[in-house]
């Protein structure tokens, strides 16, 4: 029997759009919504658990932090069989440099699930990453490492870790297959539009045509990134005519 | 049938001494031996694996460093939970400190597995401490996650992590036990000798006598931590009577 009146006791009405919520930015269940509630709660709110400790998001975020950290290891140590422990190490400072995480936690938004006493416009652009990296935290603590590294790979590493970019070999994929179009003199086009669905973030599709022929597609959270993904796809679909010249 | 010819065709004759050094070392079966080989790999052997990338232990020491940030900063999560996220960085980083990763390394002797053409005589102190992250890696790839949790438990929290200690809160348990029989005129006396039975590494085992009561026993793999261990239960055992002076 699937039915479970369980399911109801565990979240009470008024916790229904937060597990909802944060349902649809896990990508699977929660089990324990406790532990996502204290890693969107800011340190203003002045709550304390059952013993008198002080109860907010900031040891969550020390605990996801790390578990990043170890997350992107593991993918660089399998992903870049050539890199040196030096090349590692800058290579993963990269990836969860502040910019990065606070991108990422603002592409999720995040900020609309923390609780604060103070108003969230006074907020600096890290309380972004600050919050990723609890909620991080909270995924390790409720389903565990299995899940928190499934859960790294799909939002962090497939849409963001781009290993040539970050090396600066590629500074944009736009501008080379501009560029290639050029020296071609082959028209081309981005066509933009948005494409939500049933996403948890607002998304962007693009179509990037090339003389008569769609040569690429790619969805992301801004207009900016579809735009590079399509033309990174565009640019390794035509890489021999390119590289031939 | 429990007999397989496979066993010994992954562990071929020469190789047995290694993998049993690394079974004991371990608690547990390794199933892939290559990955710990590696680990134990200078850079001075200029070995490269089939793709013609440098093979040595500085990758896994990238991962086995990563790891065991991450399992010590969970288990401080879970055994402090009144630490704030400042308390438990610090105490992070006295655990996985330079000196206690080469305490480590050393008291479990894996220098011996070190292959290189420098003589081992001519590594400085951080040989130890590299090697025993490249082992953590290692049982990270061959074994996962939990595995390389239930080692860094059983080989370095265990019998290594006394918050109380690193908090300074107490320097020595030994000088405590003693200051307080001394003012109670009570006679005491450390009774230490070697007992390393079947263990990796050479222990010592010693019983402290205090009165005409043996009150506290130990193990360790140093008189000075064996000493230590017992003081520490018997200041426990002690502690309402100490406390109430």
């Amino acid at each position: 029997m699937k039915f479970s009146p369980k399911i109801f006791n565990s979240h009470p009405k008024q916790d229904g759009d937060f597990f909802l919520g944060i349902k649809r930015i896990l990508g699977f269940k929660p089990k324990n919504i406790e532990v996502y509630k204290k890693a969107f709660l800011h340190r203003s709110m002045n709550k304390r658990d059952q013993e008198g400790n002080p109860m907010n998001y900031e040891r969550l975020e020390f605990l996801g932090d790390a578990m990043l950290g170890t997350i992107i290891s593991r993918h660089l140590y399998s992903s870049v069989p050539e890199g040196d422990e030096g090349y590692l190490t800058k290579m993963r400072s990269k990836i969860v440099s502040r910019k990065h995480l606070n991108e990422l936690g603002k592409d999720l938004g995040l900020l609309n699930y923390v609780e604060s006493r103070i108003p969230k416009s006074h907020f600096g652009e890290n309380i972004h990453g600050n919050v990723f990296e609890a909620l991080v935290g909270a995924i390790y603590l409720d389903r565990g490492y299995t899940f928190c590294e499934k859960f790294i790979q799909s939002r962090v590493i497939e849409p963001y870790v781009d290993i040539e970019q970050l090396e600066g070999k590629v500074i944009s994929y736009k501008s080379l297959v501009i560029e290639w179009c050029q020296k071609q003199k082959k028209s081309f086009h981005y066509d933009v539009y948005e494409d939500t669905g049933n996403d948890v973030l607002k998304h962007f599709a693009v179509k990037l045509t090339i003389g008569e022929k769609i040569l690429a597609k790619a969805r992301a959270t801004s207009k900016k990134k579809a735009e590079e993904k399509a033309s990174k796809r565009a640019y390794f679909a035509l890489q021999h005519k390119i590289e031939s010249h």
